[in-house]
């Protein structure tokens, strides 16, 4: 049998979760990536760019775009995306994974309608789809929280806090990005407010109808590059043995998504595709403790386990990565 | 008129909060620190423990205690304080300041009773009291974010998330604070069950009589070494305005807390006494940062803070200390 | 052609050097994990020690040595080694490579010879070995900065200096390896007094004979957790443009050094098995910047690599790791 | 007898160096903060631009300059202070104190001069001087760690390792100024090639006429915010005890600098005026080590000491500073 061979481009590859996708594909086993699109820095090396990819590929970024691939990813900030697709004829036959967040909420463009790609939440829609809208990382961390409950209809008011490493803020040079700054240094930033309530909504009424209550969301500002951590809790009448069997049995057939029994730390995550889910109860409250990468399982790792879903490969093709650990 | 000269011992000397402590007082214009106890050090120069006193001081760590003292810092941990007055005389006169959590509560020994060192909530009976129990770290910073509330009668259920700097574990070796591990890491413990839960409660309950909704709290162990970060948010009517007001006013005499109209980060405070406040509405939810430095206003600052009220000195003296800011 | 399968067992699998050496055989395509030994966990899951790890391999750590492999790795403690090896029988046909200093100057145990596995010194010689005594982690870093120059003879005092992460000191805890202590802090140790230098001159000497001039090291305890930076400067007669040919030349042919000419910095490497290398010309100073991953190229990734080598599988199975970049 | 206050201004108050004189200015016995001069921020709170100085201070700053001062501090880029003293009339009763490089080499400007700044090097110089040009953060590191020997004729060439943290770049956004880029990573920058080596050689050929030898210089980046590390050695005849001998003799009546008989680290003197000095003999090797704040004694601290001599204060009047320590 021959091997597949997916053939991949991306677009906005200059930035961070651009660098991972190239990193992510230059590994995988079933894709050739075709070309990296970054105008600014088209001819150059990707390496010149991508430092830490020298002597792993001679591939120079191009400002021309292909047609003969089967996948483009989207590496673009917010609302770039819609006018890249709205500006820019792309072949019905190529698929569209969108890391920004343009898409997710049932948004579409010339015609091209998008799947929320969270695997945990709809894989067999997924697999079906064309496009797909990458949910953010933050979404993707708090959901993976919830979805059991929700599955269950169990949901209440929740009180989340998230704490994000610096490169969820991207590669622009500000302030709150400075190292100085932010070094030892903690803050927060539209607390109760953050644009990810509403795919977080969505999902969690897709799953249990109804469900209204407030999610109320602290997003913190973390002095590390990468990973998030995401602690929820909510009044639940269910005991932690009856707790853990209902997010033991809602993940059982997803590969990256495990509960673990120990506490967790963020570090057991951080450069790798998965997430870690610890849950305790104290008096009538049950807590739910995730931990992601914001990079990969909160971007691009999660972008290209859809791109593995929507072509039939293995699910962890190309993702089963060392973490950092340390 | 001749100059007052408070003098001080310390019991406990080579732990963190004993070493701030010394350092604050080496400097106060207004003590004389006259022994430093430690068993383990007895002999040694107390730079021989804290290294960044060389050239400060020439004072050897003692394991004797003498009487002609004014005040008695404790810096032991809890438990160690209890049995320290049980098994050592400390003669009437001498004021005792502890630091651990074993008078906070109101528990006694030896006929001596404590007054909970919290100045922004009862300044002038601190300044009456023969005794301290000086406040935890977290119970500070929470506390400060809740006073005005409860001085108003306004408190409802409150949801708190605080992030706390290493040296609030001590300094003992354990895994949780390897480098290698806390670096770059986050993790939870003691979560809604943590024991501050109880001074912070009676002293809000102190003010708003009757208060009797839940307290949650999330700790988080940050990965940098000082400094607290508290974010609470609650169901409240004031608007923001209101709010500020009702901030603004409670604090105005109190020198060491100030409430920030700008967005805060924890760097503003860390190596100072401050407390620093900040404000923010969302729809019906008040939300209340505050931020401190957990071995100063959290421990030995607050404790140099109490003595100045004891003896009737300036409350800011020996504490206008330069911030680390970066 | 039916797949290679290298059955591999690990000898002390709990510590830093073990877990790496696992997560790394865990996921090569030739490499079948048999047993990973430690006494202290016999009976455990891996994933109880290495957190990272749950949902990766389901193994349990042994006490229990099996015969039927084909390569056991020694992730033991220096001096350990040695203990190990004479006081347990190995299979003859077991080749054995081992991360301690063991045997890394020519030392030999139970008439099993060791070669020193620096495949960028001699590769060819590490083809046809039966035990490998794998290099030092700084050993590595300064060799790979100075094989060039000994190669072709140009070798003169050395002036080095390297900083190192946290993990090149091992988990065990330590007043220096405390977070407190250790963030944002800078120390020394072993100052031009360096195990390493023995290791290190028996390579250049190798290469070029008779070389006989002081090689000075300055250690650096960085306040980071992985990484290795190296700067090399010596006296040297050479243009830039000829120092870049020369190391050019040398490197051509490994897959995992490169030589950059762009500034680099140490995270392009770390999460990686790889080396990069940059010259400077000053004066009459060639200077030599090196990085890498203590844990990877500096230890258990070239232990893979040594394995590879041993085994005729391509140097680079199991080793295109993707950097943590970030 | 009554208290002498010395009336002061700021020239860039808004940068790191303007920041740290204002910090130690306010809390200083003897002066009256007169004016902080910022064009950009004019009409503006101090603490709208140094928020940990909320609650400390109500002064605006201005773009108006007064005359009624007796000592300005120059806290500008380089090059900006000659361009300033240039353009701006400065009474010539007032004592110009410059924290820039423009006049570190004996430039003159408007028929000033400039004394170099260097306690240790000529105390009784700048007592009697009008106008400092402050050292650089790196030379005096350096140089205090050389000084002793100068002085005795004994310096031979010089190998030196500094590493600065990142408060020495300055706040302007940069590329290796990004946290996400800084966290966890090691750099060199200006290696063997650094323009601090101008002073420093003018210093030490102020005190050992005829030195000729290279001081070879690698400038390190270093992952943390404050503090610079120097470790130089030097072939040397000089006996362990003798070097201390000749160390503590030079530097017995200097209140700052100090020699430590044990190993040192980084954060004993963050946050502090001071400068601790190491030493080690390996062979016929001299090895120093000395540490320092680059912001304070690196900068404004030393800026300030720089007044108290000029002033006939106390020379640690305002300076003695509690450190971070943790």
């Amino acid at each position: 049998m021959s091997k597949i061979v997916i053939r991949a481009g991306i677009i906005g590859g200059a930035g961070y979760t651009g660098g991972e996708a190239i990193r992510l594909l230059l590994n995988h086993p079933n894709v050739h990536l075709v070309f990296v699109h970054s105008r600014s820095n088209a001819g150059k090396p990707v390496f010149s760019v991508h430092a830490d990819l020298l002597g792993d590929t001679d591939l120079n970024f191009t400002d021309a775009l292909q047609d003969d691939i089967d996948v483009l990813f989207l590496c673009l900030g917010h609302g770039e995306s819609l006018k890249f697709l709205q500006s820019t004829p792309v072949p019905n036959h190529v698929k569209v994974i969108d890391l920004s967040q343009d898409f997710r909420l049932g948004e579409t463009v010339n015609g091209r309608s998008f799947v929320y790609g969270l695997p945990e939440l709809q894989r067999d829609v997924i697999a079906q789809a064309s496009n797909i809208a990458n949910p953010g990382c933050f979404a993707t961390g708090i959901q993976l929280g919830l979805l059991p409950l929700a599955n269950a209809g169990l949901l209440t008011t929740v009180h989340t806090t998230g704490i994000t490493g610096s490169t969820g803020a991207g590669q622009r040079l500000q302030e709150t990005s400075h190292f100085t700054w932010r070094a030892n240094n903690i803050s927060t930033y539209k607390v109760l407010n953050h644009q990810h309530l509403k795919e977080i909504r969505r999902s969690l009424q897709q799953l249990q109808q109804g469900y209204n209550s407030p999610v109320h969301f602290v997003p913190v500002r973390g002095d590390y590059p990468r990973g998030i951590w995401v602690t929820s809790y909510l009044q639940s009448n269910l005991s932690l043995q009856e707790a853990l069997h209902l997010y033991n049995s809602y993940y059982a057939t997803h590969p990256f998504t495990h509960v673990s029994e120990k506490q967790i730390d963020l570090k057991q995550v951080v450069n790798t595709n998965k997430c870690l889910v610890q849950l305790e109860k104290q008096d009538d409250q049950l807590i739910i403790h995730t931990i992601e990468d914001n990079l990969l399982k909160g971007a691009s790792g999660q972008a290209v386990q859809n791109m593995n879903l929507l072509f039939g490969l293995e699910e962890t093709a190309g993702l089963k990565l060392k973490s950092i650990v340390f």
